[in-house]
């Protein structure tokens, strides 16, 4: 189940506009979030073209929220936020997927939402290269 | 694992400020959001006291979610919304919850994230309680 105008399904330049694709997990596609306001930011997409939760069985939900969990575990531990939040949306896109924010006491946002994309801060290639290269050693 | 403080374990004061418990689920508490710009709009929290899903086992995870997909499905069934936003926040709070959101094209917010709490749309008591009965008749 793929979509060729969807970014998760074809890693390609719809996913470059925002993000940078780390690796494929059990269940899911991790994604690196470039707009970094929130150090740590990714998104964990399901492995298939659904557009909700309610669209896959119980199984298929747990099977993906083991990969958030898990995704959730290593952010913590690499980035040591105070909180994470988790917030899926995609009112005009058909592809479930989770961002996965780490927030930090008194710092951008904390206390409240998040933004889809604040658009102030983003990193140099060598600085998104050892991000990733820290999430993947502890994948 | 309850917190005399939190709204969620006491279903006190401290949920009457922002929600009305609807009924307890296998693995949560039901939750009808007081703010209804977004009609339908209701939270799932977890049965225990715990601050984010890397707190709790997969298993625990999954049942959780068997919660919050089935309450998605009855709020597409008895609200028809075009598309449902989860949103797990919590910077300051301990208890881990999902806030429901459903969205219709168009209208308020549609296309984004959305407010913790807009605080624009309140409804009569009657006008809860009968939202609450379609909710119920569906669970």
């Amino acid at each position: 189940m793929k979509d060729k105008n969807c970014g998760y399904c074809m890693k390609d330049e719809h996913l470059d506009a925002f993000g940078i694709h780390i690796c494929d997990l059990p269940n899911s596609v991790l994604v690196l979030f470039k707009e970094q306001s929130h150090p740590g930011r990714v998104i964990v997409a399901y492995k298939d073209h659904v557009s909700e939760i309610v669209d896959i069985s119980d199984e298929e939900v747990a099977a993906f929220y083991k990969d958030v969990r898990k995704v959730a575990a290593v952010i913590h531990k690499v980035f040591n936020p105070d909180k994470i939040n988790y917030g899926a949306y995609g009112d005009t896109s058909g592809h479930l997927h989770v961002h996965i924010v780490p927030k930090y006491k008194d710092e951008f946002e904390w206390g409240g939402t998040f933004e889809m994309n604040p658009k102030k801060k983003f990193l140099s290639d060598a600085e998104y290269k050892e991000m990733i290269d820290k999430i993947k050693a502890e994948l």
